[in-house]
């Protein structure tokens, strides 16, 4: 089975050696899910990466997990093999147990204020879901010009690259799954919008340089990509298996 | 000013000692706000208390805070005066700034665990305000039931008194609030529900025992009075100031 095909109902679990690695159920095209394959990669932690098909879930899958939701990490080497689950708490986790590429300030102020400005994202979240998604969507860009205009002022004011300074932090990588999807929004015939290049100076050229960052890169996806898959959804049948099919006939040609 | 009655639109902000104590934003009947008074009084921190009248909020309030939401900690010996908002961001700092009484597990992974527990709390909040705040609610006791067995398995499965332990921790902190509000379910006339004594046999054992511990007796309400509030809202008039017009009534008899 090709590493990006999803499994489905009549799969059977995949075998892996017992290697004590890491493994990660994840779906190709989720933002949640795409924020712990960032984190694992910043901090260079090696991870098998097992893709599910949402719409037609593996028993074995709803089996181990106790929401049967990506992202999932299974800890392998711990008693029990246990699932951790929300991709908050697993970064969180991560963070923690391998300290070795520190991602949150060590200020607990500073760690605090950027927590509250993941939190805060989460908020708009839905309003660029709603215009990724909608079939023809309400073009409120005003609540996503808003809720951007917040950390456009905050990245401005800390006078750095990125949130976490030098290089990219929690903040950063919590935010980016959504960011890298704005580009999905002038391939889509319903919306074309592009972000105002004057209003937001700051966050287009942070979101230039994230796409140098190497976690970011071995993840990323192109705009027209992330459209594709949002234009399969909308038709009620998510091609998960999109870049499974076409490597395999880039490799037939 | 009484310290229950809430700051309204008209009002000036209240004028504290510069005595660097904790200024915690709250509203009396916010269960959000109620996490927060749970673990700095767990964990013995002084904080002064300012309720603020959440439909009609006072400008010095919107604007001191970035979201204008309670409940908002305003860390007054920091420079800048910062103020943190989110309870659980506000809560997991004390936690870390205050680690006299600590109220995680130190194992990453039992914490990671603790922390699902209450994001899955959180799932199933709505299903408990739809029953408390409903005109005339569709009595899905299912959802709620279900959500319960999760906590209740997973007690009985700990074997101890509360899930923090022989103590309370932060997962018995961060759902308390809610489970204070069940006993406001059987003062409802829509409603007139309590929980299942054979179902929850744990669960109302350790909801006897949380009514002993100290931070929870602080800020108790019984479920008379959370029902009469939950009534005063619905009626779409929150009676924020019942328990200091009540306070003031019994001084002048």
């Amino acid at each position: 089975m090709n590493e990006t095909e999803h499994f489905t109902t009549d799969s059977t679990k995949p075998i892996h050696p017992d290697d004590g690695v890491l493994r990660l159920y994840s779906m190709r095209f989720c933002p949640y899910a795409h924020r712990v394959h960032l984190v694992l990669d910043a901090k260079n932690i090696p991870y098998h990466s097992i893709y599910i098909n949402l719409q037609a879930k593996p028993d074995w899958f709803v089996k181990m997990s106790s929401t049967a939701k990506v992202p999932a990490l299974e800890l392998v080497k711990e008693s029990g093999n246990p699932v951790l689950v929300e991709s908050l708490v697993i970064c969180d986790y991560l963070d923690e147990v391998y300290p070795e590429v520190p991602l949150y300030p060590t200020d607990p102020l500073k760690k605090a204020q950027d927590k509250i400005l993941i939190q805060r994202f989460g908020l708009f979240i839905a309003a660029i879901y709603k215009l990724l998604l909608d079939d023809n969507p309400d073009l409120d860009l005003a609540e996503l010009n808003a809720g951007l205009d917040i950390y456009e002022n905050e990245l401005k004011q800390r006078g750095d690259k990125f949130f976490g300074g030098a290089s990219p932090g929690m903040l950063d990588y919590m935010i980016w799954p959504w960011c890298e999807r704005f580009a999905a929004l002038k391939h889509d015939d319903g919306t074309q919008v592009e972000l105002d290049s004057q209003r937001f100076v700051t966050l287009l050229k942070w979101r230039d340089l994230m796409l140098q960052d190497k976690a970011v890169k071995s993840f990323y996806l192109d705009g027209e990509t992330h459209a594709k898959y949002m234009s399969s959804r909308r038709a009620g049948n998510a091609n998960y298996n999109m870049l499974y099919h076409a490597a395999k006939r880039a490799r037939r040609e």
